[in-house]
């Protein structure tokens, strides 16, 4: 089962990382969501929890009583104890008897995937710990963390493709719905519609995915569908849209063009930029392969938008992907400093990243992007890329 | 519009609660929510971006280029400020023109409502401003957010009411499943079924939304439910769910006892357990009213439930309700250490609890949750106060 494979492997990482025990501590994650609950315990709860990873494989869960069965029934912890009113005394007796040196928390500046544990949280930890030699030993569980995530299980690769092919398979239906006089609102609607019908969450938020843009007045970004921008002849139809299955994310944007009556193909500035984008995104791909760092694949693929005289793309080439849509690990990103350190970080097989970029024309916005898996030796295409540009 | 209205009660607070500023600090908000945005904002970002509201109704809003067109569009701003490569600058630049001496930030030690700053991000924020003098006029903002969450609007209110119509339509729906051989999983999933139906979202985790518990093997708490244990004739059936309707909650209880062949009636243990509780249930409601403290209302519930002889509850009397199933602001609870200052607080009206409590019999657990809506000199039931055991 998925749980105790990640589980596995982050017990095999405290080793890689040097890390003595790695603690998860959360309340009602629910609606404060935590990425160890996220990727190897599966189970929310709701009380103070602590969920704690240490070496020679010592695996201890404290959670309020009425949280036990739930995480018991999981599997993944030897040890479940319950509390009624302070998870104070089980926590101290549990790092007692553990003695780590080093204590990593869910915490990051950089990446958002690893930054769970609220400020609130760590105070109250800090305060519950106070008469302890454990605060001093705290530090961000952030390595850890990048590398569990990023490294895909085949299990979860699996997910993944699932995920992409029934994003595929709903871009196929909307080409159907693209013509003169159709919002890009109704598009919208069209697509969740579809979600709904396979019981598919938005791989991000609802308002926003799919994201639609037609024509040149559209602002691309992550702002909503409009009803007042209408598909015309002589646009470009862009749309950006993934869906959240089994927990697994698929990101994949489309292109078409909408033929004026006179026209038997698109405009050679639009076939242009179209190929360019294409070429940018091939330049990537062939970059990206273990052991290169995340600014060198941007980079790649950035020399062909500027070599081509484009405005360069104001965001990363692409981004892990899996559990959350931005997935955290290595980012193949300019070394911007909103992007801390995240760029300077090594991929390795197992990675799965988008690869995503786009250039203004006068028709509209031209972007595409594609879905990766990182092999031993480069890279295998998860998305069908979508080499040309599709015309209705 | 909800969001405008929850704005300007947050401008009115910032004078009550003598704050200079309040300081919305997020980044990838769809996986790591922030209470802000949740309740005044209403727009997902992705990059690093802050929402300042200032004393005399400034407000800024500093995100990231791909968010400028969805912030703006919300009418909530009427300063939006784009960045391509990092917020420092234009953060900066904002907060020396307010240059408030109190500035507050979502985190809190015991109101998980009020936490949603992650550490890595106030870390973050106190790296950006370094060289300025900001950082030491940080405070927690959580006694702002408290009243801001807990102090529903009518508009919110209504909301409500139409979350808990249909969970109480769909316990009607229930009602009519519930007899011996169905196991509590398939209860869950004829639930789930009507939740998909009608768009629903579960109040808390889907897997754990509904409870259902038949009989005493049962175990109650927020475990899932269990394709073993099947209702039998001389069990309880519990249920235990709510539904997030656009945005807001519904949390209810029910019970239902299912006969022995031989039996006109539940065993008399049952039924004086029943009316404990809803004895208990009746104290509560009769002890809530403006300017009580939370823990005064669930003692006088639970001395009802101790007087009768029954083990206490081991949980809380109530809890706000709202966006969050769990919605923070005063606890109808103990004065326990892991609720922290919360049963302390002052019920307000427009504040919107739940009463929820159980006790255990022979055959099965007892539990009846209601939710009420604190008016200027008492309360209203919004839900059909279960007052009666039914039967099947």
């Amino acid at each position: 089962m998925l749980y105790h494979e990640k589980a596995a492997q982050a017990e095999a990482l405290l080793d890689e990382i040097g890390l003595d025990a790695w603690l998860i501590f959360v309340r009602e994650s629910v609606i404060r969501p935590d990425p160890g609950i996220e990727l190897v315990v599966g189970v929310d709860v709701t009380w103070d929890s602590a969920f704690i990873f240490g070496r020679d494989g010592q695996r201890v869960a404290i959670v309020g009583r009425y949280d036990v069965a739930g995480v018991r029934a999981s599997g993944l912890f030897r040890t479940v104890i319950g509390y009624d009113e302070s998870i104070r005394d089980p926590l101290i007796d549990a790092l007692h008897r553990l003695d780590p040196l080093t204590i990593g928390l869910n915490y990051s500046l950089d990446d958002p995937t690893a930054d769970g544990l609220t400020h609130g949280m760590f105070l109250h930890l800090c305060d519950l710990l106070s008469q302890t030699p454990f605060p001093s030993r705290f530090v961000s569980a952030a390595p850890l963390l990048a590398k569990l995530r990023s490294r895909k299980t085949p299990a979860e690769v699996e997910r993944i493709r699932a995920a992409i092919a029934v994003t595929e398979e709903i871009v196929g239906l909307v080409e159907k719905q693209i013509r003169p006089g159709v919002s890009e609102a109704q598009l919208a609607a069209f697509v969740h519609d579809e979600f709904r019908q396979r019981n598919l969450a938005s791989a991000w938020s609802w308002d926003a995915c799919p994201i639609v843009n037609s024509g040149p007045d559209s602002e691309a970004g992550h702002g909503g569908p409009r009803d007042d921008i209408v598909v015309q002849p002589g646009h470009l139809v862009h749309i950006d849209l993934g869906v959240q299955r089994e927990g697994y994310c698929s990101d994949i944007q489309r292109m078409w063009y909408v033929r004026r009556p006179d026209e038997e193909s698109p405009p050679p500035e639009v076939q242009r930029a179209f190929e360019t984008v294409v070429r940018a995104i091939e330049a990537g791909a062939a970059a990206l392969r273990p052991g290169v760092r995340g600014y060198e694949v941007d980079a790649a693929a950035r020399q062909v938008i500027i070599d081509a005289g484009y405005e360069e793309y104001r965001h990363a080439l692409g981004h892990g992907l899996g559990r959350a849509c931005h997935d955290g690990g290595p980012l193949l990103g300019p070394r911007w400093p909103r992007y801390g350190s995240m760029p300077d970080m090594q991929v390795e097989a197992g990675n799965v990243y988008t690869l995503e970029l786009g250039v203004a024309t006068s028709a509209g916005y031209i972007g595409i992007e594609e879905d990766v898996l990182v092999t031993d030796d480069g890279i295998e295409f998860l998305s069908t890329f979508q080499r040309r540009l599709w015309e209705v």
